[in-house]
């Protein structure tokens, strides 16, 4: 993978009022596929709390905006492969709130697979518990194998599942708003303890749910979770421009990464919101070496470690082949469906394909190239290097920040804050400490929702397309 | 309210293998209605980890054996009458997980309103998350409310509830047996991380549910949490004798409450399990005073600051009446329906009846009896007077241990682990400290659950009714 040479004077333009978002992606043993068969990884980081607590401290200690958790309500893959099976998202995340002070939580959960009055409890709580941090990276959740664990026989189509999506998603935004937040009057003298006229039960009957009543948690810190979205497709970039304030992607390369940028802020232009509330954080994988021959080295052994009958075997769901139809050694076939025919995750599908097609990878070559941070970019270098890129992605308009994607945790989360957080700080692109106590809100620059019972104009002008 | 007086001989058995279970149910002021009227009481106490937190430690300084929160996935009543609202109970645990060390966790949770595999997942996380200190307080939820919050428009019938709930469970139990204990094998020179033989997915197609796939977190370490039932009705005594280990319930004598008992322990042996391995506890309300005048005074003063008119829309409530019906001085009419034909809370319905009939309650008098502990009996007196009505319901087939249920807190808890805890283990009836680190169900004596794709014939011999 080409380090990039920054444009000259891309990079130290000083401190400004605009600096780097940076959230830390967790995962076990860390996101190369191949990170738990290295001598220092514990297998068992899965299910470690300590494991996650001590990952959690080095983000803040680096002073990251915020934790994120991938989910799918499903196992994945087989277990022989690589760790699966983890602690439920929004479960750890508040052990987690527990032993950070300052740094955001987001959970990924689905739309498709839960309820909106339960989901919407459970983060207007960790928002409570947090004192303000949680974060709800909203996903429609592909798959069939999701499907099967809630009755359905097959996943419901990708746009049925969007619409499913914004539905819930404006039954969530009205069940956070069902408290005013001076409904609490607390006069004891009267036996008042709160105003009912100031309880706005959602009364929602739409195409997907049927919702009547008043949230049972007061309205929270944030007003609504941080709104994260991380689909690429043309659904998913529609939805993001609408209701989300955060979006994860995959990019290989700094024009398709700028393209992508300028064509979602465009796209929130035009759903009537400032594209400014909206940040695009793309996905890297950062791997660290004293010298850039260090760091390849580095890289050279997490891929030697790779099963290569594996990533066929991921490679294949992915493309929904048929078992055995990849071979190692040769190329993709060549009559692979288009985007548009796949209801699965269409913009990882295209992101792979096109990889493997640009570059006439064979399959083998392709897993490699994939092994690292799974279609998102992989920087190996000096910190100077990696610095140099995200500065370089950051002012020429590819990225808000970064989603930090260590190939190995907690070794790779420790090297980053360690050696390229202090240079992003010198070079004015990162804050130095939290300061005073702030929401997760606060922190992207982002108003605290209004409430749609009060402010009717605002919040019309916030939901228009 | 009398304090019973014990029977010669009945306490100060001296120490036996047998001890009392002690749970502390938290409910943000206190469990009498009034709690936050008075002059200490933190009118947001609802909202306020810190005070859950304090309250979880001071439980855990009196060696309870557990926690427990209720729920339900509406808003109750008007917020005017006293705190509503609350932490989801899953989430406020966790972070009370993190905060003490031996204590069990027990969360309310609806098998009406979640699914399977979205549960399983949130309790295995806990128990991980806790080191084994998980239960689930298993609830059917009753009331419209809660069905209009979830896309129905009345409840589903009560038996269909339970039916429900059973099919829930048995999914649940193979969801958390979808791994078995050692899985995972880190090969890290083959590259093996797990054996896929170990994984079994839950294949279960039912009444109400379809469940294809494994869960994906790992068996926790208790295996299941521990289960917990509260529905006193026939379908939930039922229920309890099947699935449950432990079973909360409100009592209002000492008759009535050995008569539940020996009904639920022959139940249990009738549905083929040993009846030691269910315990039943009683939910108490003490309010302590250092002389017994002054416990009924603190009573007092918290009766005095019931708001009749609230009392009078919750019974109409419960009973299903038409606003207005009820008079305060006068009794519940005389034309109400059997609980047969009550669809929604049928014991709690059946034990309010009862009591105002039994006694010939005014409505006025009534609320006043329901007001400290909803049904649930108040122990008024002094610490000695406490203990000795403990250690006679222990002693004499009443109970297993408590629900002990504040009136006021923090001080009700405070006072009860300062004044009754020294008491009970003087006598033998209470464990001094932890000891070594034990799951819940350790503590309640009960085995860790044979995994039923190793042991068919034990885990069929669990499940038979």
């Amino acid at each position: 993978m080409t380090i990039r040479t920054p444009a000259p004077g891309s990079t130290g333009t000083g401190p400004g009022p605009r600096t780097l978002h940076l959230n830390a992606f967790l995962m076990n043993t860390g996101h190369h596929e191949a990170s738990w068969r290295l001598p220092e990884s514990d297998p068992y980081a899965h299910v470690d709390l300590a494991h996650y607590v001590a990952l959690a401290r080095t983000a803040e200690r680096g002073t990251f905006d915020s934790l994120f958790l991938a989910d799918g309500p499903q196992l994945w893959n087989t277990v022989a492969q690589r760790p699966a099976g983890a602690l439920e998202p929004l479960t750890l995340l508040t052990a987690l709130a527990t032993a950070t002070e300052h740094i955001g939580l987001i959970a990924t959960a689905s739309t498709s697979y839960n309820s909106p009055y339960n989901l919407a409890r459970r983060f207007a709580s960790l928002d409570i518990v947090s004192g303000g941090r949680a974060g709800w990276n909203i996903v429609t959740t592909a798959g069939a194998e999701a499907a099967r664990n809630f009755g359905l026989d097959a996943e419901p189509a990708h746009a049925e599942r969007y619409a499913r999506a914004a539905e819930f998603v404006e039954v969530t935004r009205r069940l956070w708003d069902s408290w005013e937040d001076d409904t609490v009057v607390a006069d004891k003298a009267a036996g008042v303890w709160g105003d009912d006229a100031k309880i706005h039960p959602a009364r929602h009957e739409g195409t997907y749910f049927k919702v009547a009543g008043a949230l049972n948690v007061p309205r929270s810190p944030q007003g609504y979770p941080l709104l994260v979205q991380a689909g690429s497709s043309a659904d998913g970039k529609a939805f993001a421009a609408r209701y989300a304030e955060a979006v994860f992607t995959a990019q290989q390369s700094l024009a398709g990464a700028r393209a992508f940028y300028a064509d979602l802020k465009r796209l929130t232009r035009r759903a009537g919101r400032d594209p400014e509330l909206l940040k695009v954080l793309p996905g890297i994988v950062p791997v660290l070496g004293s010298t850039e021959a260090e760091a390849r080295a580095a890289e050279q052994v997490l891929d030697e470690h790779i099963v290569p009958e594996h990533g066929r075997v991921r490679l294949e769901n992915l493309l929904r082949l048929e078992p055995g139809t990849l071979h190692l050694d040769r190329e993709l076939p060549a009559d692979l469906p288009p985007e548009s025919a796949v209801e699965g995750a269409k913009s990882r599908y295209t992101l792979v394909v096109e990889l493997a097609r640009g570059e006439r990878l064979t399959v083998r070559q392709l897993i490699g190239r994939l092994g690292g941070g799974r279609g998102h970019l992989t920087f190996a270098g000096t910190p100077e290097q990696v610095a140099d890129a995200i500065g370089t992605w950051f002012t020429e308009g590819a990225a808000d920040g970064f989603n930090i994607m260590p190939a190995v945790l907690p070794s790779g989360l420790d090297a980053f804050v360690e050696h390229v957080v202090p240079l992003l700080r010198a070079r004015g692109l990162l804050r130095s400490g939290y300061g005073p106590r702030q929401t997760l809100r606060e922190r992207y620059g982002l108003p605290r929702p209004a409430n749609q019972h009060l402010a009717p104009a605002l919040s019309s002008a916030l939901t228009t397309v």
